[in-house]
């Protein structure tokens, strides 16, 4: 089977019956899913992208996470955070202005 | 903010409404959850375990991916099973008995 080489976890706050009513969704984590899929296609990334029940992190969402690089990003709010991320992402670099300390 | 040394995705098949109806939810992955939490900190892993959407292995599932190694496992249907990639990841080993290849 195919694995990406990239996989970005984009947290939802599902619950574990399902309900997405955390912090991240409350913030419109999962509004961003379409506008990251597509931006994934257009730029060719070897990426998946999967939603998540919470992470955790919820004084920093909308939280996003990239593995296999271990980054943790917070306040992804918008497309152009998006972007910054996916620049990184493509450029083996951190998107420093949304990262989790 | 502390991040896991090691992250454990399980895949239990939200849909983007937050219904978890897919294969590997289906075939009882949230179920082992309890378990596998109990088992982190028995271990004293800094491991920390999140629930995931479908992560498109639905032909391998209950599905269990773990980063930042990389480790995609398929039919992780059992106590045992998860023992041995628990096992496997505390001695930086592949649990191959259950790797997707």
């Amino acid at each position: 089977m195919d694995k990406p080489s990239c996989h970005i976890f984009v947290c939802a706050s599902f619950r574990s019956d399902g309900d997405a009513k955390g912090v991240c969704h409350k913030k419109g984590s999962t509004d961003l899913l379409p506008y990251i899929e597509n931006e994934i296609l257009d730029r060719g990334m070897n990426a998946q992208i999967t939603s998540t029940g919470c992470m955790k992190a919820c004084d920093y969402g909308p939280v996003m996470v990239i593995y296999p690089q271990g980054h943790w990003y917070g306040k992804v709010e918008s497309e152009t955070a998006v972007d910054e991320i996916l620049d990184a992402i493509e450029n083996e670099a951190v998107a420093e202005n949304f990262l989790i300390q």
